[in-house]
């Protein structure tokens, strides 16, 4: 059986533990840790209330090269002067895994405000390293541990050949609420065999995650903790990606597949989703206005009760876009739910609701305007905003 | 008793029927008619996507005169090519009420994409004007007949003397969904029997919009029949204003305590609010700034959640705050809620959360953010995001 997890790409050891961190006491501390130095990139939040953990990411990663990845679920350490937490949390994972405290990266999610419990949070580093491990297994329990209100884990994984040799790619995310497209607005994790170039790995990176995970909004809330981060061991021994030609854009295009199956995933898992929802706009006069267009339809509750509904309530849509700033003309725009035409040139269509009501009612579905202005578009992965968001957010307490 | 409602200030009759608009059945068709031509003004949506009927009141108010309103709720008229139906509805008023076609103003709140019932609508107008009178029952019926989502009517009410002649101002609004901070955002119709310039009308309804229905947000969707309309008869009798003196102030102050009642009210009975929360952003380096902020922390669901929770979740203000582009120093932000600081100086307050968890079980509280950065503020009347939002507009259904 073929390992399509973390630890598939040669060189990666796992290990996930019940710290204590979560209230419910689920795994809830992960390590990943590479055999060697890897050749590393990261995307952060550009929120300027931010964890200390994203600036020591950020501190760690200028010399793109990491070896290892602790991650805590369930408290956030944001605004709870927690540098010293980081700053011991690189310390001890570089004491049991033997490697430097500057090669290890540093994710925390969940609550804000409360400061981490650090005798718990040692404690679990040390179980960590001990069950370190390739097994698909501990793959799978990190899988776990990072989650927050995720209901599943989210996993993807990708192989292609470069001069004869296997290269893999495998990740992980988390990311349900708190979700905004701008920046990575979730954590994922990737590691690949690969042997490529810095400059290459984050440029890769930073393009796939531009049209993946800052795609994704749930709730217009971007987090202070998104972090997006791809370790390479380079133990493929392909011939090292050091040039943007064709094996450059085969192992990009490879990447974006799992980041994009992984953002796909968090949109259907959105806090409460039903149902993932791809919002398209074409058609605009320029970049902005697609943005524009696309964010006025996304960020209506409105709107997104519709999905929730099943209701082909295009009025909803249509006004957005009146609202939005962006150029069109109501006479020539057009409005398309789940492949459906339900508004042309300035008038509703005729279609049958109920047809059309069934076709949202599945897990994932589209939903298409053309502002008929220009040659520009933009698209986001949604889903519905449903009463159980409101009940993970409304009792959820601090 | 004194007569608080549209029909206390000298000069108007109104009138309410059940059409057969709403499908439960309930009044939804309203006159307000004038004895004579009467001072007007009015302030309406700023959606590109606009019904007729705003169309018209815009064209017939460029003389600054009206004498009747039409309204109509069950049915927006929007995006139906419905230009003649509002048309249609000027000749009748005018025809059974006595008056000029060019002097009706038309209003219509409800669904988007319906043709209007013309017949309905012609018979409603016949019925509604042989009910018109002075009293306060009928003037209540309008209040009911305007309603869509409402649960209760919105009334305000004052009272000023000039020159020692009692002038009266009275509104009624509507509004309680699709309702985003830019523009009347809803439908208000005041009726004052001061004798006013049209100019200083227009200028104390725009000065008193822009601070009252212009800062109410419950989903942050702008609707496409938004309008504030206000009618002056003149029949005070005090000294006509004319100048912005200390006599325009006060008329212009009253006007403003008119719609801020009906603003706060709006704000309260936002669909499927437990309570109203008034957000004010101090300290902002510019005015830009201030909106910016406070439009973050509004528009987030997971604030709004928070409110309906009644959990004082400092955090999700303050990461709101910070990807909102508003400069500010997290070292010397604070942040209060319901009177209580919660966040001080970049850290935790520490704060009795179940007490103040019950302060904010109250029906309106505040919040408060200063980012200690400059002289700017800005405020907003919202709601929490309650799961009854979402039962309402997921099921309410096209």
């Amino acid at each position: 059986m073929v390992n399509n997890t973390l630890t598939g790409p040669l060189g990666f050891r796992v290990g996930a533990v019940k710290a204590g961190i979560k209230e419910s006491g689920n795994l809830d501390l992960a390590l990943i840790v590479a055999d060697h130095p890897c050749t590393a990139a990261g995307t952060f939040t550009t929120n300027k209330v931010v964890a200390p953990a994203v600036l020591v990411c950020k501190e760690h990663l200028t010399n793109s090269k990491a070896q290892a990845i602790f991650v805590n679920a369930g408290n956030a350490n944001t605004c709870t002067r927690g540098e010293r937490a980081v700053d011991t949390i690189c310390k001890d994972v570089a004491k049991h895994a033997h490697i430097k405290p500057q090669d290890v990266l540093v994710c925390s999610t969940g609550i804000i405000g409360h400061p981490l419990p650090m005798k718990k949070v040692r404690q679990g580093i040390k179980d960590a390293t001990s069950v370190l491990s390739r097994s698909v297994k501990s793959s799978r329990d990190i899988a776990q541990a990072i989650m927050t209100t995720d209901t599943k884990p989210k996993t993807a994984y990708a192989q292609l050949k470069i001069d004869g040799k296997v290269v893999t790619i495998a990740g992980i995310a988390k990311g349900s609420g708190m979700i905004a497209p701008n920046m990575a607005t979730m954590l994922a994790f990737i590691t690949t065999d690969a042997d490529i170039s810095a400059p290459l790995l984050r440029r890769a990176l930073k393009d796939a995650v531009n049209i993946t995970f800052n795609k994704v909004t749930i709730d217009n809330h971007m987090s202070t903790s998104d972090s997006a981060i791809v370790l390479a061991s380079g133990l493929a021994l392909n011939k090292r990606i050091t040039k943007t030609g064709v094996v450059y854009k085969r192992f990009a295009h490879s990447l974006w597949q799992v980041c994009d199956d992984l953002a796909r995933q968090m949109a259907a898992d959105g806090e409460g989703a039903t149902c993932a929802v791809t919002v398209r706009v074409d058609g605009a006069a320029s970049k902005s206005d697609a943005h524009r267009a696309l964010r006025a339809i996304v960020d209506s509750p409105l709107v997104r009760c519709a999905f929730n509904g099943a209701d082909p309530n295009w009025g909803r849509i249509v006004s957005a876009v009146g609202y939005s700033g962006a150029k069109f003309d109501l006479e020539k725009l057009t409005c398309k739910i789940a492949d459906t035409p339900v508004f042309r040139n300035g008038c509703p269509c005729n279609f049958d609701a109920n047809k059309l009501s069934r076709k949202m009612k599945a897990k994932t579905w589209q939903v298409q305007v053309n502002l008929a202005k220009g040659a520009y578009s933009d698209f986001c992965y949604t889903c519905d905003l449903s009463r159980e968001y409101i009940t993970i957010n409304a009792d959820y307490h601090t």
